[in-house]
């Protein structure tokens, strides 16, 4: 009850005192004191060995909801190290949407093995929610709702509610269908307990919203939530039929997940990165991106060798040519980061991309021709010659408004052909900034040092 | 009610077409059909001039909810417009937390103007949550709670409720506090309604809920929503007394803020940043970032010219001196962006960053060697020289081993000084990378060639 709670980092930094001091005894206590998503976390935040020794004190009525709560890394690694049997007792009591997701990673003999452990309804219900792809509203849906019927009236519905044992968490609104299970409408418990009772549910309930469908992208679900403040809302088949809801929780790793995709992307990781992973595990992805990125170096470095014997004259020019390079390299990845995010958060469609793309090309020309003067005038002080002045001012403006072409036009291509810009824009972004760079500079050198 | 609701840009392609033809009637009755979120986004996909048409059609009775839900830099924009009469009308409604963050952007006279023009109550709720940063709990918190006594039973009060003419939004939990006003429990809406009536208020109420802090951090306080899946939770102060509530509305949008702010900090940009800012708000910012940076190269352009003789006697150093750099400055970029994630979402502490640190060294030394190889053999082959194979080699183990201890090692100590690592680290970064690389592999060559 204290205001003072330990962060997770406090409490991790008195875990590992503990277990280094060997007091087991204690450090399981402090464990099995934390909720299951602070357990996760902690995992999370353990190196291989460490980690290995917290997972092993977990009890295991808590196991399958921290393993629920842990990222897909994770989740795969501790769930291959069990069979069928384990993977159905600790998974009892999940949601349907946190199960699903922890079956489709498994193996296809053993999720089959799971399910047929469960009971009937259970299995069907599951079933459901593994027919959609984990980014649909499909995918994130559980099947856990109440329904009730328009024609009752408010004291029916609080008469009904009694007869539960529980109410499913993160209920704000009871869910209106009609005969055929389609989807009427809303009753929020906050409208249930201070409307008159008397009053009919089709009087009450809120019409104005829209159901989820349920082929409905995750992005645009969470768009939909964060525009609208829902706490939970109802996914509905083509016909309008409820299959389930999709609540706030699931919405918000949703939101998490597709923010870290850009941050993570841009340096050739995945967001589901795990940050202490072992490296025989990190190093491979690491290698790979090295090996896309040295393919772009070499193109670069043949670029200047088509200009070997000017750099031979002057060599001058191999102590400014990075400079040229490099500032397109960071005026496109500016350009890039705005056009990831706007595509990201739905900002830019076909409407204002031509307007975008006109901005950044007057602002590169603007920006190139401002610092393209400041280098002039500093390489001319430098080197005693105004030529390579004129020529890395001229060089400077081509490439920041190719850049500023690149790092519009590359993201708005990719998303059409259906590419990661995240991913894919830096690295061809780069590429096109050290070639123009490079060959703008020494090209125009080499007519004039000829 | 159908399922193919248009998304938001079908939507504002169908406005600019309307608005386009002259059918400002229709356009007007479209605009005005959404909710203020939906305009607001729309508002912030625009470019300027597109988007004052727009907020001269939208209602004035919803234009302040409409600028609650604009970023900061276009709420500011409207705002500045406005006179104080104008302010107070306008965001008459609004919760105290979204007005105390619109007040909290107009200058200090016009501020006092807008809280003269409120009825006391109201003001001195408001000024409660303007005490606060907006950064910590304080300012993220809203007044509007439903507090109840311990001693009375579930059905006092569900009367107690029925006295209200509305229940706030987002009230998943009554807050239970004693007569000083410490809070002491939550009764969940689900626990009262499937509740027997007869028990009391103790003995239903949840108390293993720790509230929330008032100086807590924002980023600590989504951290315990989402580990807890919360909808809301109360705020208190030093003595435990009840201040105000949280509700996971505003804690999704601290979530997207700080999940963009990493992103859009490492290309030197602001979270906040306004897609379609016109180029006279966009280009300064741009235009500093790029002399930042333009220092950087500067120096790494100073390094390059220490060993102008040797550059001058072997050319081919020119031509590859850039793969050892920008090799580099991958790798370094893709430690500094899992450490800046891991340290953004509290993974990275006291007791584990040695052993990260540790890691990143051993696979940037692994990677290096890796693509040593390969980049020494091409080399060879390419300037039928070894020896210019066998230089290179050695300067991308260094400069990847180098990379890799900057990579980790920087946004630590970013951190402890309270510098932002995404913004400072990439150019600290790449200014090591580059001088690293340039100085081992033309110091080596320096030394053999000489």
């Amino acid at each position: 009850m204290s205001p003072n709670k330990p962060t997770s980092q406090e409490t991790l930094d008195k875990l590992s005192e503990a277990l280094e001091s060997g007091a087991m005894v204690r450090g399981r206590r402090m464990l099995n004191g934390l909720s299951p998503a602070e357990i996760a976390h902690l995992l999370e935040s353990s190196p291989p060995r460490f980690r290995d020794v917290l997972w092993k004190m977990v009890d295991v009525d808590v196991e399958g909801e921290v393993i629920g709560e842990l990222g897909y890394e994770l989740q795969a690694h501790y769930l291959s190290q069990m069979d069928a049997a384990e993977v159905a007792s600790i998974t009892e009591g999940l949601a349907d949407d946190d199960l699903a997701d922890i079956l489709q990673q498994l193996p296809d003999t053993i999720t089959q093995e799971v399910l047929d452990a469960m009971d009937h309804q259970d299995r069907a219900r599951l079933e459901q929610v593994m027919n959609y792809p984990e980014d649909v509203a499909g995918g994130l849906m559980s099947t856990d709702t109440i329904t009730i019927r328009a024609r009752i009236t408010l004291d029916v519905v609080l008469r009904y509610l009694r007869r539960h044992a529980e109410i499913p968490k993160m209920t704000d609104n009871l869910i209106v269908v009609n005969r055929s299970d389609q989807f009427i409408g809303l009753l929020p418990l906050r409208t249930l307990l201070v409307a008159d009772p008397t009053a009919s549910v089709r009087e009450m309930m809120i019409t104005d919203i829209d159901p989820i469908p349920v082929d409905m992208q995750d992005a645009e679900v969470a768009r939909l939530f964060e525009r609208n403040d829902w706490v939970s809302a109802p996914v509905v088949d083509e016909s309008g039929r409820l299959l389930g809801r999709i609540t706030i929780d699931d919405v918000v790793d949703v939101i998490r997940e597709d923010a870290d995709h850009s941050f993570m992307s841009m340096a050739g990781l995945d967001e589901d990165e795990d940050t202490f992973a072992p490296i025989s595990r990190a190093a491979p992805r690491r290698a790979i991106w090295l090996g896309i990125n040295l393919v772009t170096a070499f193109i670069a470095a043949a670029t200047i060798n088509l200009f070997e014997d000017t750099i031979a004259k002057v060599v001058a020019l191999a102590v400014l040519m990075p400079i040229v390079s490099s500032m397109g390299g960071i005026a496109g990845t500016q350009t890039l980061t705005v056009l990831v995010r706007g595509i990201a958060i739905g900002q830019v469609g076909r409407n204002n991309q031509v307007w975008l793309l006109n901005r950044e090309l007057i602002m590169g020309a603007l920006n190139g021709l401002l610092w393209a003067a400041v280098v002039a005038v500093a390489a001319s002080l430098w080197f005693d010659d105004w030529a390579i002045g004129a020529i890395i001012a001229a060089a400077m403006v081509i490439n920041l408004i190719t850049a500023a072409f690149t790092g519009a036009a590359l993201p708005l291509l990719l998303t059409r052909a259906d590419i990661d810009p995240a991913l894919a824009g830096g690295v061809i972004l780069t590429t096109v900034t050290d070639v123009v760079g490079f060959a703008s500079f020494l090209g125009l050198a080499s007519v004039f040092y000829a």
